[in-house]
């Protein structure tokens, strides 16, 4: 067969998409860990829950009420019931989405599960503000969750053996974040943060094999999604107050810089990480930062949220980033492929400036 | 927050999507493996491997090889290469998305994967329909895909032990599926299957403990998505020459069957199930019938696509289904939440008499 040529009407470049009418985060909560809530963004989450094992049996379970809590905040904080949702997209790190999927069954509305490993937040974004966009949504439920204890027993070792972590290593962010995103026609003309453009990543290698050293295996899945979405929207950097990463770290941070000034953009300036905002490294032991889907999805919350709804902050790149790091396959000897997806998100004067 | 009431114009009733230009499936594909080319579909597949291993080392680099022979097969198929893709949707049932992602890694192309199950398949078509019909897509790829023994080392028990399996066990397909999915602009008039509807599903939990009998804790889940498609669209199982099912097995097709008269639709005429196809119960020892990714994605690919695009089908109704269990929370107790999407597919004469 012969395919006629066409180009899909939303789509700028290779890579990006453009939104019609850049669907609204009516609403964002985060739900955090003991530890979370001690590190510099303690007072910004909507809960900080007192005990790792929120009155549960199992670190899995935990995770699972941490992302029921974020939804209900989030739901809350828009007047809205579970019931008001058309579809859920959210994602974890546990197998099989144990996070989600339980989290699903308890919200009872069509669910949508995704595995980006940490970039699940800004991929269910991306979905999400498509479905709204595309006309098939005018609210949906977007969360993503992870545990450390429970990622550490899944990942590497039970924290009971009190093994040794390396420098690069990050640390498993406990909590959740969520958000609710509507159709604009919605809310009226209020200042609502709105999802402009989203970039979705391509599985980048580099033939890293370290589960010790993730930031180094996602830093060029970053550099090569935020270059992808600069081309395409034929922006520089500073068209950013901020490109904020999920959770490259210290060490992923400075190579993804150097990989995107390779490429004739200096970041430098405008590009920060979730996971070195979460907690205070000097105080609290946790090397090169933070790191998990909850990294991004409660630190967007509970911090970049209320920035561009006050109009403290006019339009910011989330760029969560996600190493494909699979016990089976790194025991196998294969490296880790990492991914980032990039969401535009603006405040609605600058949405309104917009020149597409 | 007050928000406005409105309806996305893509709705119909309160979970069903019903495309305003069908998009079209311009090509799918199927590889398989030794035991499911020995079934009743063995022809019929794109290509049949003559050893488990696909030529690799571990049973995990055989199912990536299956996926990205699917993936190739269909492209091919439809006279394009993987840059000619837009986006790739890939869900799988390894750990971290095993097989997708290091597919992916070889496609180079905007990956998103899911994680659904064995209902990846119609959800990754759901997404996929999704993108198109918003206009953020011309040309998406989307494939499943799963492999026996790498299924039961992870879930279950390693195949070396030689463990029994008890009657209500299904057989996990080893193979993949694929297909291109395309903006129906530009294909032209020919008799193209377009997907006109999707039902996306709730996470539904009947309180089902057992490992080995997946097909009764995914029936429920069936069942209440082919309601809720049913309700939404006004049609009754009359209007479908077929509604199948992913990998409900025979135990778990009866059960759908009953819960479905419970709510007034008597699917029994044409309710079958792609589980109790790929396989000869009679020579093959297969217990319950198929399960998988892979067992959707393969008999959709090799049977149903035929016959919708040869016009020997007019109107069907896949029904992927999908249990996620995890061996990490079963041993906690927990019991098995089922989902399930539809996807109404139509050979294109039915599409243009469609009524919405």
């Amino acid at each position: 067969m012969v395919l006629l040529e066409s180009k899909a009407d939303k789509r700028l470049g290779r890579q990006t998409v453009a939104f019609a009418n850049p669907p609204v985060l009516a609403a964002a909560a985060a739900v955090a860990g003991p530890m979370e809530g001690e590190g510099p963004l303690g007072r910004l989450f909507d809960e900080v829950v007192p005990d790792r094992l929120v009155g549960q049996k199992t670190w899995e379970q935990a995770e699972v009420k941490l992302l029921e809590k974020a939804i209900h905040r989030a739901l809350g904080k828009a007047g809205l019931k579970p019931t008001d949702l058309d579809w859920i997209v959210s994602g974890d790190l546990l197998n099989q989405l144990g996070a989600s999927s339980f989290a699903g069954r308890t919200l009872d509305r069509p669910f949508f599960g995704v595995f980006g490993a940490c970039a699940a937040w800004a991929e269910s974004l991306t979905l999400a503000a498509m479905m709204i966009d595309g006309g098939f949504a005018h609210r949906v439920g977007v969360a993503a969750s992870s545990h450390h204890e429970a990622a550490e027993r899944q990942f590497r070792y039970p924290i009971e053996m009190g093994y040794q972590r390396p420098p690069t290593a990050t640390w498993t962010v406990t909590g959740a974040g969520a958000a609710v995103l509507v159709d604009p026609r919605a809310v009226g003309d209020g200042a609502w943060p709105r999802i402009t453009h989203a970039t979705p990543g391509r599985l980048v290698d580099m033939g890293i094999k370290d589960p010790f050293d993730l930031g180094s295996a996602m830093a060029p899945a970053a550099a090569d999604t935020i270059e992808a979405h600069l081309r395409d929207t034929g922006r520089g950097p500073g068209d950013y107050d901020l490109i904020i990463t999920g959770d490259l770290g210290q060490a992923g941070r400075a190579i993804a810089v150097e990989l995107l000034m390779q490429v004739g953009y200096n970041a430098e300036p405008v590009l920060d990480d979730c996971g070195l905002m979460i907690y205070d490294r000097k105080r609290q032991d946790v090397h090169c930062g933070g790191s998990g889907c909850a990294c991004s999805a409660t630190v967007f919350a509970a911090r970049f949220f209320g920035d561009l709804r006050a109009g403290r902050m006019r339009r910011m790149l989330l760029v969560s980033t996600g190493a494909m790091f699979s016990p089976t396959t790194f025991q196998q000897g294969e490296s880790i492929p990492g991914i980032a997806y990039a969401v535009a998100v603006e405040s609605q004067s600058a949405a309104r400036e917009e020149d597409r």
